[in-house]
């Protein structure tokens, strides 16, 4: 039964913007990042929040994997269409620029869309496409990522979870947002399954040798994720279509790496990993008065549809983090004890001490 | 095990294009509604193709429940951005030019999308994917369908198959092409299952209760099939995601109905089913040579890549149906005895013989 520590969420995002300007992230860029980790633990996603603070943006940036300066270079542009080079900076920051100038654009040209080459990895791919919610656009984002996923019939991870990210307004609903990993589960589930000692769903991993496994073990030592459908017979080949997808449109079209190449940034090379991201302003198709309405509508009548026995509500994409981000705005987000146990150990070592005062405890059976 | 019956490819089509002529579709439009369907009969999705020239096509124009003359409207135009009302015409035909526009705005602009309201059934997403193939485009295409598919955790079916598909070119290898439904299989399959009194795998349906079953007959009254990912402990929410994304694009976007609302047309209402399209040249984002000579390589590592016990070949995705077409157009195009037999009655009624000579007789084993 892990513990949590809770924190006030701005004090949260100042302790990250303290910890990023000092490792020479400047100021601006410090509190970008910062927002960005911080809506991925309000949202309940907090494998791409806090947890990573240190080992995928702090320690790269002490020993100079990444650029703190993420110096944006613009390698085609046009009305409607960006192509960018991240310069191997924070990809959390590269994204936000990215969909700011594809959102610029579509107000202008009526939609947008910008890739980014070797960039870093950009946290939870649904705050850039939150982004177009509020200039009334339909915002869309994908990134590619290590491999960890293995294509139907193979045995080996050459793919990257690569999820899908799409955000559409709504008018009294809440907005309509999917971030969904092309995976089943990410690999965080798959650890999180051997530290309990308990067996896996079959379907979600396979072993060394391809086959559906129900040991976590087997998944983590030279297995691989399954990608969404799982099997073949449930149709996991659309999953890994899916995850093609996702590449083909932030990898190859951006220029960036693909497939098995992409990478964790390390002395000898850097991680190229790929964005890309697309803004579509609605009223270049119809007034927005009437796509807001008839998002209400659809969003009502899938929350409203009869439930299966045993259930009594159906959710719409977002919803779920939408309320818990309300509710840890209000009362706090945990923070599980050992990662509050390596801030404070990697706050000392980069002098950033993690000194903020717990506004409680919780705990969680899972 | 079924008979099927073997014809020319280009005679298959001719016979559609006398049929759909007859019923008043121009002469252009039928040539264009018959590549399509017969592309489906030749990619092997028979389900899409003569199968249905008369239960969607040939019936309906003759109750004039379908205009035949398809007149497209522009609702909105911009230099990126097109918004249609199909006239309740052909959606074959209203598909095919409204992908055409695509293309053609995309070679100006860089990128295009084109919505479409106020159509009808659009026969298989990849052919208009497809179109944006020999622009050295990658080319998008989704539909929303009638109402088979029930959301995680409800019991009614409320939203469509709602198909995702994407093109994108390569150099020495085919193109990659991805034509997936967001359920896990469409209704046919159940249905074949239903006739062969065989037990579907656990997962693919549920029953009017919402509860999974294998009982095909419990799919198909009053129960419903299950998004892409079926159950939540399998991610079925990111199937049932992947169909809100399509619905809300090509339906809520376009203008046109969406959710449980699209349907079949009727002497009361029209289907209003909703399309939509993408077109982004490549060049616009880098050199085109590289984009090819990088999917290459892409297609080819997942190709070369260690293959699970058991199997001894990767494939990506459109490899197999580019290879039956091309077997297809040589040995002839299968038809199964039960179709030629209503394309032969069929036939008679409209007053255009199906009088095609069978190039011989095959049986399958499903």
């Amino acid at each position: 039964m892990p513990v949590y520590q809770l924190y006030h969420a701005e004090e949260l995002k100042e302790y990250m913007v303290r910890f990023f300007t000092k490792l020479d992230v400047p100021t601006e860029d410090a509190a970008i990042a910062a927002d960005i980790l911080l809506a991925a633990d309000l949202r309940g996603v907090e494998s791409h929040g806090l947890i990573r603070l240190n080992t995928y943006y702090g320690d790269r940036l002490r020993k100079k994997l990444v650029d703190p300066t993420t110096p944006l270079t613009v390698l085609h542009e046009s009305a409607c269409a960006l192509s960018l080079d991240g310069g191997n900076g924070v990809g959390l920051v590269a994204g936000y620029r990215a969909m700011t100038r594809t959102i610029e654009k579509a107000k202008t040209a009526g939609i947008a869309i910008t890739t980014v080459r070797n960039s870093n990895h950009y946290g939870i791919a649904g705050y850039y496409a939150m982004m177009a919610l509020p200039h009334n656009m339909i915002g869309v984002s994908f990134t590619n990522a290590q491999p960890l996923v293995a294509p139907t019939y193979g045995k080996k991870a050459v793919l990257g979870t690569n999820p899908i990210a799409v955000a559409a307004p709504a008018d009294h609903c809440r907005p309509w947002v999917l971030d969904m990993a092309t995976s089943i589960v990410p690999i965080g589930r798959v650890t999180v399954y051997d530290k309990a000692r308990r067996d896996l769903p079959l379907g979600w991993g396979i072993d060394s040798q391809g086959q559906p496994t129900t040991a976590p073990s087997d998944v983590l030592k030279g297995g691989a994720l399954m990608p969404l459908g799982g099997t073949d017979v449930m149709r996991g080949y659309k999953g890994y279509g899916l995850a093609m997808l996702v590449d083909i449109f932030a990898g190859v079209l951006a220029g960036a790496s693909f497939g098995e190449k992409v990478g964790q940034p390390s002395s000898t090379r850097t991680a190229d990993v790929g964005h890309f991201f697309a803004a579509i302003s609605i009223d270049a198709f119809r007034p927005i008065a009437d796509f807001k309405a008839d998002m209400d509508a659809y969003l009502q009548e899938l929350k409203e549809s009869p439930k299966a026995a045993g259930h009594d509500r159906i959710y719409v994409h977002g919803e779920k983090e939408f309320e818990l981000a309300e509710q840890r705005q209000r009362t706090g987000v945990p923070v599980m004890q050992p990662v509050v146990d390596s801030l404070i150990e990697n706050g000392k070592q980069i002098g950033v001490e993690f000194d903020l005062s717990s506004l409680g405890q919780v705990s969680d059976d899972e």
